[in-house]
Order: C-alpha cells, then sequence, then structure tokens
C-alpha cells in the first residue's frame, strides 16, 4: 500500500495530500474545494467530536441549533464582521428548477427567484444574536452557553483537503453574559479546553496568545488563539476562542435588564475548532510509513493479525486472541481482529502501519507453543516479543506510554524549530533556511506586521499568553519593542 | 407556565404549536420555513442520534461526510430523482457580496455568477453515488454500509416547527451491494431498526409497511416506511427505508467486477429519520399540562426540588438527597437538583411538568423527618410518598415503569382508532368523524389512490408487512381487491 508514496522529504505537501486520500480519510468531490471525508477520516472527527463536547458539557455548555441560512440584510449589521466575509460566501438566489427548454436536464426558474438573498452560513454571530435578542430580557436569562455543531461554506479560492475547504464541519460556541469580566473569563476558558484538548487527545503542542489586529476574527475585540507547528516548519491556527465586547448585542440591540433595574448591551464570546483540526494531527504525528494517531483518538487503537495456514491454524490462534480482545474491550479499548484470508499477513502489517493504528498484534503457531505474541508499536516501529501473562495490561499501558512518547516528541520537535531573531537579516535567514517560530520584537503597528507579511509570507501567530516582556527593537524597522511575538509561515 | 396554555381539544394544531414554542424545544427563525433547535429540544435530538447511531454501528454501519453542494447536472441523472425535488430546492448561483453602489450594505457581485448552480442537497444519492462509482471495483469493496448525519433543505411552502420545516436534521444512510438479496434484506434490516428504536425508544408504536407507487420516494423501487398514529387521529411517517434497485448504480455507471469475473450494476439502499420525529414524539405522549417524554429520551429524567424556606433547611435537604442524586447518577439517570431560591417550588413543579420530566422528587422538612420523598410520574400525574429506603431501586424501576406505560397507552390508543370501512360511505364517515387509520380494499390502481386523495385527502399509508390476503372489492372503485391497506389523512 505504502509503495508508491512520497516521502515528506521529497515533497511534503505532495506527501499530505497523498496521506489523506491513501488513508482513506478523505477525498476531492465534484464541487469545487468541497471534501468527502471517507469513514476512516469521519471516525476519527467523531472521536475528537466526543471529547470536545464532553469538554464543553462539563464546563456547563449545551448544544442548540440555528439555521444554515443567512438573511443577506443581517450580514451588514456589524461593519467588520460583513467586511471579513462578503468576499468569500454561497449565496442562494432561487429556490425551484425546472425542465429546461431544450427538454435535456433542467435550469434555474427564474420565476423562483428569492426577494432577499441567503448566505450560506461562514459562521452564525449574526443569526444567532438576532434570536438571542427575544431571548434575553433580564440578567435570569443571562449567561447563554450555547454551541453548535454544524457545517459552514467560505468560498475559498485555494483549498487542501481538510486544512481550507469551501464546506467544513465545525462547533461554533456563541456565549452570552452580564458583565466584560465574564465574557473575557469564559473565552479564556474555552481557549484552555482547546490547549488541553489539543495536548492530551491529539498529543500536539500548542502556543496560547492572543491575535495581533491584523490576524484578529471579523468582528472581535479580541482573539485567542492555539497555535501549532507543522512538521515542515510551518504554523497551523488550531482554535480560536473571541471575545466579541459588546459588538453584536449593538449592531442586533441585545440588552437586558440588570438586577439594578437598568439596560444594559449583553456582553459576547464565540469559539470554534473544525475539520482542520484533522490536518493538524496528520501533520503533526505522520512519517513516511503513512498516518501516525494517538491513541486516544485511534477509531482502532489495537490491530490483532493471526498469522496461519489452514483453517485448523487459524481456529487454535483464534481460540487463545479472542478472549484478549475481549479483555482490552472490557478496558474500552477498541480491537480489531482481522482473519480475513483473502490477503497475506505482509499486507495487512502495511495496511494497519499505513493508517496508524498505534498498536499491531501478531500471532502464529509458534507463539501459540511459547506462549507469547509480537507487539509493534506504530510510533516508534519498534517490536517486541511479549509473554500471553498479562498482556492486557501491558498492552493497556502500552497505549499510555504511545500517547505520551508521540507528544514528547512533538514537543522536542517544536522546541527544536523556535527560534530568536534579533535582526531581519536573522530573521529572513532563519526563515527561509529554517521555518519554525521566530520570536522576534515587533514596534506594535499593523503597518510593519503587513510589510514583513508581503516580503516575508510570515505572519504574526500571537503574542504569547504570559509573554515575558522585555525592551527591544523592532526586527523590521528598528522602532522601540516592549516584547518578543511570535512568528511564522502558516497554513 | 402553562397557565395560558391551550387544550388539545380546543385547538390541537395551535396546542402543538404552543407545546414546542413553550416548552423551549424549538422557534421559528428569520429566515422563511428554517427553524432554531433551542437547548432542551436539542438535547432529546441528541438523545435520539446516540440510540440511533449505536444501532447503525451495532448492524455494522459507519459514518461519513459527503458535501451539502450538489452540482445542478447531477440532478438529472436520475429522471424520478429530478422529477421528485427539482421543484423544492435551494439554489447557490453566486459566491461574492459587494459593497451595494448607494453604500448602505451589500448585494451580490454579478462577476461572481458559478458556471455551473449547485443545489443545497434535498438528499445525496447523487453526489454519493457519483463518488461510489470510484470506490467500488470488485467484488471486494462491497457491501459498503455508510451513513451521513447532515442538514438538508427541501424548499416546502407549508412549514411547521419540526414536521415540516424548509432545513432540517437527518441522517441518510447509503449502501451498496453485489446482489438483489443483499440489497433488499438491508432495506428491511434498517426498517426493523427504525420499528425498534421508535417503540422502544419513543414508545410509539408503528405499523410497518410498502408505500405505494405513489408515495415512494423518487428513485426507488420499493419503499418500506414506519407509520405511526397521532393523538389527532392524523398518520405520521416516521421513517423510510429504500431498495433503489439499480437506478443509481445506472444512472452514475456503478459496476463491479463479480467473483466470476463479470461486471455487474451494483444494488443501492437508502433510509433515514430525521428531526420530524421530534414532532412524532411531542404529538405522541404530551398532554394538557404539556410535554410528556418517554424516560429514555428524556434530558432531565428526574428532578428533585427541595421545599424550603431558610438556608439551614435547605443544607440539611441537601445532605440528604445528594447521595441519592449520586447513587441514581451512578446507574446512569439523569437527575437535576433544583435548588433555586429565586422562584417557589410550585412554579419548579410546574416547569418539569410543562417540560416533561418523567419524574418529579419533592422533600421537605416534615419529610426529613418521617423518612419519605414525594414521588410524582409525569405520566399519569400520580403522587405518592415513599420511604427513602432503597429509593434509587425505586426510581429507577419507576423509570422502567413509564416508559412501558407510554407505550401501552399509545398502544391502545392506535387500537381504539384503526377502524375497517366496508364502503365508500363508512370511509368518509369514520374519516370525517373518527380519524384514525383505516383499512380498506384498494383495487391497487395509482387512479383510485389519487382520486380518494382528491376528494378526502386521505391517503395510502402504508400496505403492512406480512399483511393478509382477503379477497373484497375497491372500497372506491368497485373493482376487485386481494387486501385491504392502510388509509388515513397524513402530516
Amino acid at each position: 500500500m505504502a509503495k508508491d508514496f512520497i516521502t515528506k522529504e521529497e515533497n511534503y505537501s505532495q506527501w499530505y495530500n497523498d496521506l489523506v486520500q491513501k488513508a482513506d480519510l478523505a477525498e476531492t468531490s465534484a464541487v469545487r474545494g468541497c471534501m468527502i471525508i471517507k469513514p476512516y477520516g469521519y471516525a476519527i472527527w467523531e472521536k475528537m467530536q466526543a471529547a470536545l463536547d464532553k469538554m464543553f458539557k462539563d464546563t456547563g455548555h449545551y448544544n442548540m441549533y440555528f439555521p444554515l441560512f443567512i438573511p443577506k440584510s443581517f450580514f451588514s449589521k456589524e461593519a467588520s464582521h460583513v467586511e471579513g466575509f462578503a468576499k468569500e460566501c454561497a449565496i442562494v438566489t432561487h429556490y425551484r428548477l425546472k425542465t429546461s427548454p431544450d427538454g435535456k436536464g433542467v435550469v434555474v426558474d427564474e420565476d423562483s427567484k428569492l426577494e432577499e438573498e441567503l448566505i450560506v452560513r461562514p459562521t452564525s454571530e449574526t443569526i444567532i444574536w438576532d434570536a438571542y435578542r427575544n431571548w434575553i430580557k433580564s440578567y435570569r436569562d443571562l449567561p447563554i452557553l450555547a454551541n453548535q455543531w454544524a457545517n459552514v461554506v467560505r468560498w475559498e479560492m485555494r483549498t487542501r483537503l481538510f486544512l481550507r475547504t469551501t464546506e467544513f464541519l465545525w462547533q461554533e460556541g456563541h456565549t452570552a453574559h452580564a458583565t466584560e469580566a465574564e465574557a473575557m473569563k469564559e473565552a479564556q476558558q474555552m481557549l484552555n479546553v482547546y490547549a488541553n484538548f489539543a495536548e492530551n487527545w491529539m498529543a500536539m503542542p500548542v502556543i496560547k496568545g492572543l491575535k495581533s489586529a491584523n490576524e484578529r476574527f471579523a468582528g472581535a475585540l479580541e482573539t485567542f488563539c492555539i497555535e501549532a507547528l507543522m512538521q515542515d516548519g510551518k504554523a497551523l491556527q488550531a482554535g480560536t476562542s473571541h471575545f466579541l465586547g459588546q459588538n453584536f448585542a449593538k449592531a442586533f440591540d441585545v440588552k437586558y435588564l440588570t438586577k439594578e433595574n437598568k439596560q444594559e448591551y449583553v456582553w459576547a464570546t464565540s469559539w470554534g475548532v473544525s475539520t482542520r483540526l484533522m490536518g493538524a494531527l496528520i501533520m503533526t504525528h505522520s512519517d513516511n510509513n503513512g498516518l501516525v494517531l494517538p491513541p486516544k483518538l485511534a477509531p482502532i487503537q489495537v490491530v490483532i493479525i493471526p498469522i496461519f495456514k489452514t483453517a485448523e491454524q487459524l481456529a487454535l490462534i483464534a481460540e487463545k486472541v479472542l478472549p484478549i480482545k475481549k479483555a482490552l474491550e472490557a478496558k474500552g479499548i477498541s480491537v480489531k481482529f482481522d482473519d480475513r484470508d483473502t490477503v497475506t499477513p505482509g499486507w495487512k502489517f502495511s495496511e494497519y502501519e499505513f493508517k496508524g493504528v498505534p498498536i499491531r498484534l501478531a500471532i502464529g503457531s509458534r507463539d501459540l507453543k511459547n506462549g507469547t505474541i509480537e507487539v509493534a508499536r506504530r510510533d516508534t516501529l519498534e517490536k517486541a516479543t511479549y509473554q500471553f501473562t498479562d498482556i492486557e495490561n501491558k498492552v493497556e499501558h502500552l497505549l499510555e506510554l504511545i500517547q505520551i512518547n508521540l507528544f514528547q516528541k512533538a514537543n522536542t520537535f517544536k522546541f527544536n524549530n523556535t527560534y530568536h531573531a534579533e535582526n531581519w537579516e536573522d530573521f529572513k535567514n532563519i526563515l527561509d533556511t529554517k521555518g519554525g517560530f521566530i520570536y522576534a520584537h515587533w514596534d506594535g503597528t499593523p503597518e510593519t506586521e503587513q510589510k514583513i507579511k508581503e516580503e516575508t509570507k510570515a505572519t504574526i501567530r500571537c503574542i504569547p499568553l504570559n509573554n515575558h516582556l522585555e525592551k527591544g527593537k523592532c526586527v523590521y524597522s528598528g522602532q522601540p519593542s516592549t516584547q518578543k511575538v511570535i512568528f511564522a509561515r502558516a497554513y
């Protein structure tokens, strides 16, 4: 399976595309920029959803569902919001097809033109805050801690599977609060939820920070983000949490009666992660043998492959390993016993390796005699022979080790690819020869950030939270600076 | 809360609408025909999803995700399919907005017109079968047992919350098989899954049957369905499972190589249930005091309400009931302890009653002394005083009883509202005075069915599976008939 698979070193971008398709994660569709998420890819996304959804609920949130369509007029109500999304949205203008005059196929029925066009949601702040106006009357109605799992559409010109697609799946939290402090606390709390998920489920180290004004969400006062570093030295924004202030409350006239009987505008946050995380997961761990999955997100955590020639041999092996499978499943571990006789064990080995199954157990007639089983780790590709005794606990322990090892490996990579640039030559040199996260002084102006972007394609990924303050000179303009921020080229 | 709530007897339709909104299940949105599913309503839908998803997986299915948009040309490929859906679909024609000439708001940028329009999926057979052409090469690639949870859009002219909305949420299974027999078996299996879910989770009795040609899914050879009877005597189609034959395989040229090295067209099924089930659930059990939920689908199964005046009293009650809450939760029962002091116990009583919480536990200072607790059932509105001893097992048992009672009650209603009409006068009379399911002989022609529909608004709900065969005369035409089928006016 992995035979005609290009290496990361040859062409990282093609390696990624090939991996996504050959590992049956996703493929392009007949619709420009829209992807098909295949069953194996979707199973990983479901694991992500389940873990995140539980974290949201554990922090007091609940789900709801708002319409796919947004009336065009809603868009204009928040000035910077429309500016940010107007240029890339799918627009519904008609609601009926009719047989074409030549009798072949169908055409749009012009009589079905809508009075007001509908926008396929690129994000739902506007339609949600229009409804919150009716939901919120007094302080007793606050906070609202709602989330929705949904599809959204942004008409991207250059698309890549998972990383940037016209339609993608995501969750969008939309909360409403009585006070600024509470909304700010919520935005930070959700940033921490995302960081926790990224590090402890995806095994992907992240930097928590604030976006500069240029990179802020259209309509936010502050955008918090988690930034991860991919294997090719490019950064990836993995999740954002926005403090929206009273912008949307003002645009949609959402006020509440305080305990003191005053009318005040409501404070808001929104926060989201998307199927983009699938791309981040792939580019954090995978290798030239295919996908590598952290155990906590692997649809199949352990695969058991019998080595047999006859049905009798298979029966003896099955008798031995089925109880092991059961014992592992009782621990909540997902196990596949692949006893097909239509493909060879070697073919199965490379298939599951390519699909990133964390642990492979192989067992043949000799193992049966010796009371042993071969254990192979996907993360290190190491093989070892284990005694049967207590095998389920050994495997459970190994899964935990693999989860930790993947995080540590990625964290070491991040550490080794984080640089400090003290001057402009340095900066460009690191960017062109090494990539990675670059700490550099910045004068704090959008103009400088814009110029750096134009000259190098690097952007400010974030201003890290609790950043170390130190006086210095901007790496580009030479103007005074109070802190270093993180630059990188990014997905 | 229920004070200004109209009774079912006064106006069933308004009773339904009021209930949906006052119980915080859903509301209309700013977008024509699209609903907002509110957190409490969505929590019920999530319970439905979880139970169904598990049933799908237990029968070997897996999830995937296909694009929201379908190229217009795909639609015309299966003739009856386009006929069925062309008149009610949302059409995307442009992908960019621009500032309007007068500077106020935004308008569609005509330069962004799409070469080929995109249809917002009303159902996904066409785009899925276009992809299956590449997924299926040989018998080894079969079966495909895929499902997707998605939103779909059908431009309905008359909409009602949950029952008929322009956008709705659903799941759509799309399977591919090597043989006709296997596909037929799959379609029947999924019908049984739906019936099991309806009866054992929703506590809603259903009749399993086949649709007549008039009512068949656009593109199917056979449509299996489950039909339920609502409290007002109207029927509701609660789920359908389609045997698609080779129609879509032929339209999209999907062939496979058999073991015997021949090229054959693939056999297909599709099956779906939607947020319409929420409407069915409401109209099966609810009463003039509000929503009634079967325990298996209730987001809150037990509510505990302390009766207290002082903080000390509350503390003593909490000390007693929090361990009960924990014990119930350990059994997987969801419990809410509502100790708010901003509203009265009476207010809480009617709130949870209106929201259909199956069991209410109330406890005051006197109960503490006596070692008792008041237990109220939502289904019968009965109250009883229980001893504390073993309370968690008593409550667990009572939840099971309520689940069974709701089914039995609905089943008795269905039995009492099922009639046999032997002639046309009978038929019209039953329909106008009683409603319900009407068994009547039918000559088997679409013409007769159409005329009956025109004259009475009643349609054939289904031809029951394993129907009793008996010779008779069509209730309308007098022509010979081999069996009675079920007629009703329907949602």
